[in-house]
């Protein structure tokens, strides 16, 4: 038998999962490891903590292809994007990694974004003038960490660094390059110009290879370490997004991705790159000819849980249990009741990391089941902004995959369906981030010649239909909601001054 | 031993309160009575469980007065405002008390609103277009029942019904009658040209007395069933908020009277009638010489109690003081945290039935606490927005004084001192209204020279002062209150409209 090992490097854990040739997941193996959040805005990691969860996992996969007969055909890895390390000329850390969640450049990217180079950059990058972004996490750097930088050799993301400790080869996949903000998306190349802005030479930063290229050739101690031959091949992979894309079978314009865990995201795979002109989407890269348009929307599940926490009573057990049960049994539209989810700022599609939440239009008949209700819904139309963004570029959508938490809330994926007037698919399982990339794996091994075979792998998923009269309701919500949104943006931003001021 | 009978007729009861020449309190009597409520906005009393109530009332207060050497020198009247009856040729009612509370003309009052000839009536009136009004209540008859108005020889209030059963006299005190929006505020008489576009006869309308004028002469039927001499005179007094101020002390621009009870209102007497250009306030009499400006507030105590019953674990005993504690615990602004309590739509300053309730700024770490700090917060920010439209009209107050059910809380009182930045007064114990009823009626008997004497009469009071430093944060809380209030009007509006369509 043919075996897979499919790696997803994630913020606060690292998976990996051994399939079968048939794609049956064999096993599964997770190791968590510390984000680091001492000061306001910080969210770093350690990276050799990185490099030994990942070593140990792939131990743990490749443990059962050991055996007679069992062939461990290639090891690929799918990664948390945006993440940035210094590195000294021996490639040694001189700094932990900054990851996306860490948003201490917010006044570089708010400074950046007033200016008159925002446009062009975004329009050569596709990225978002954001925090998240190394571009934005050097210039950050550069103002406040000048000795940091001046000691800096090199600069790269977690994967590059870890292929340097594999195969002391230093590249990264155009997928993690595409996210940067220092690649242009038209070039597939390091943009000259944003490097000359930031005084940053192109030997500094890793090459950049496609996401379905190998490297071959593991030092003796690194295999030995993970109990693997040295030659199998590591296929670089992609940004997690991107392959979660894959793994979901959304492999086209057709079918959108949206993910809800802790945040949110809306993806769609394009067969060529597209523009935003309201700087809303990202558009980044799945490899060399295909590329991925969306949004990371920050309020997702962990809206929910904040509602949940403040809104159930305490002593109620299965607390999630009663607050779905509340809202199923409430009219959509929550009587009258809008909320908005921006509790600790916004990405896509409003990029404003001031924005609050806020509970619109109560009555005194309105009661806590409501104003859950509202919750959740809210959290449906913000994701239904993004996914009308992503309309507007790619035309309206078949059908929505749906992954992440919410969707163990039955109640939550027909509310999807209905606020996004659009079928929602849920796979029954999945590790879509794994299994795209041993979908990127096979590509490169030449074993999968069309990539439309992929929907055969994810299995079986359950269908959720919009119902008309309430999709019709929610459209009329959505119209609101928005107007409420424009509306208020200069009150969230008054009210979080006022409140910094008192700290 | 001479004593005074002061008699409130509220809405939903009427109480009677016993007085010495001191103003010492003797006995209280009250009885209550059913506020009808069968239809949406609907809001009637029936006239005669009220009469008897008051019958009832002045017979029990009257006990006392009949022992050796005891006399009882007046009984004297507040009374709820803006109520509507209509009569038969025999002053018979045929219809119902339609209270201040009833909203159904909303519509009529909105369409009077949008005319040109808002701004005039107004102006003669004093009084806002709202459903409150019987002008309002009028136009919502003749065009939904006119087969009623066709029947109706006259047009009583409650006061001037129930004076037509002791004496046989049809008569209106001044201050009640200028409520009604029927009422020429200059001339002191009713207004012609409403008459006119009412198609109303003034013959159709009670004569218009002073509020300190007396009825003498109880029918010996009446006397007898109150037990008391025919003989006792009857002073008419003045609708109740004007006569509160008088039971507070309120009784000069210095003083202005603030009631915080389900509802809320802001008050202040003036010696000259005062025009509001952007016609939040009214302006109504208090007696010839008197007038009181100020505005009424739907949404008080009943806002918090909303707060309260969905924001504190059901099963906690004393709800209302762990509410206080954690309220009291927080610090000022609720974290950054905004609360609109306009849950059933609002009176002053905005006069918009169709606003609603939001809680604005929500971030992850706010807690039920900070939205119960937010709530009470918001409620005084909403009379602080009264209290300044009364500044901008006859300047800055020394003190105000405070009285309702909010003044059992300290917590309020002094949120409330902080919120206004000015002193506030609460008295210890009071039953306003009916201590301003006898303030009037010892006005009428000669007994009372100087109005500046029924300060000694008020007893015992607390003072709270603002602490500046909270005051100026409250300041510029209370700027974005604002904005938010004109931001959200078209939004409250649409979700109501949203909402009505699901019925």
């Amino acid at each position: 038998m043919k075996y897979y090992i499919g790696v997803d490097i994630g913020t606060t854990s690292t998976k990996a999962v051994l399939y079968d040739q048939n794609a049956n997941v064999i096993n599964k193996f997770q190791q968590g490891y510390r984000l680091y959040r001492n000061q306001d805005g910080m969210a770093e990691q350690d990276p050799e903590e990185i490099v030994q969860a990942v070593l140990q996992m792939i131990h743990d996969a490749a443990g059962l292809t050991h055996e007679d007969g069992n062939q461990l055909t290639s090891v690929s890895f799918s990664c948390a994007n945006q993440s940035l390390i210094l590195l000294d000329q021996d490639h040694q850390p001189i700094s932990r990694v900054m990851t996306w969640a860490d948003t201490r450049a917010r006044r570089q990217a708010e400074a950046l974004k007033q200016s008159s180079k925002a446009k062009i950059i975004y329009e050569k990058t596709r990225t978002p003038i954001h925090p998240m972004s190394p571009l934005i996490k050097l210039m950050w750097l550069q103002e406040t960490k000048p000795d940091l930088i001046k000691q800096a050799a090199f600069y790269a993301d977690i994967k590059s660094y870890l292929f340097w400790r594999l195969f002391g080869q230093f590249r990264i996949d155009i997928s993690i390059a595409s996210c940067t903000g220092l690649m242009n998306l038209t070039t597939q190349n390091w943009d000259s110009d944003i490097l000359e802005m930031l005084e940053v030479s192109v030997d500094q930063l890793p090459e950049i290879v496609d996401s379905i290229d190998q490297a071959v050739g593991l030092s003796p101690a690194m295999a030995d370490l993970m109990g693997v031959d040295a030659e199998v091949p590591f296929v670089y992979g992609a940004f997690d997004g991107a392959l979660s894309n894959l793994g979901v079978g959304a492999i086209q314009q057709d079918t959108v991705a949206i993910t809800i865990g802790t945040s949110a995201a809306v993806r769609v795979i394009c067969d060529h790159p597209v523009i935003d002109p309201h700087q809303r989407l990202f558009c980044y890269s799945v490899n060399r000819h295909l590329w991925v348009i969306g949004g990371p929307i920050n309020n997702g599940g962990d809206v929910f849980q904040w509602a949940v926490e403040e809104l159930v009573e305490d002593q109620i057990q299965a607390k999630y249990d009663v607050a779905n049960q509340l809202i199923d049994q409430g009219p959509a539209g929550a009587h009258g009741l809008l909320f908005h989810p921006f509790l600790g700022g916004e990405r896509a599609p409003i990029w404003e990391a001031n924005a609050r939440g806020s509970f619109v239009g109560l009555n005194p008949l309105h009661t806590r089941a409501d104003m859950l209700r509202a919750v959740m819904e809210g959290i449906c139309f913000n994701i239904a902004t993004v996914f009308d963004a992503v309309q507007a570029m790619v035309g309206k959508p078949k059908r929505i995959t749906a992954t992440g938490g919410f969707a163990n809330s039955k109640v939550w994926r027909q509310m999807l369906a209905d606020v996004l007037d659009c079928p929602v698919n849920v796979p029954k399982s999945f590790e879509s981030g794994c299994l795209g990339a041993v979908v990127m794996a096979m590509q490169s091994l030449g074993e999968l010649s069309n990539l439309a075979d992929v929907t055969s792998m994810v299995g079986e998923v359950e269908a959720y239909l919009p119902d008309e009269a309430v999709a019709d309701l929610y459209q009329r919500y959505l119209l609101v909601f928005k107007q409420v949104e424009k509306q208020l943006l200069p009150t969230y931003a008054a009210l979080v001054e006022l409140q910094e001021d008192q700290k």
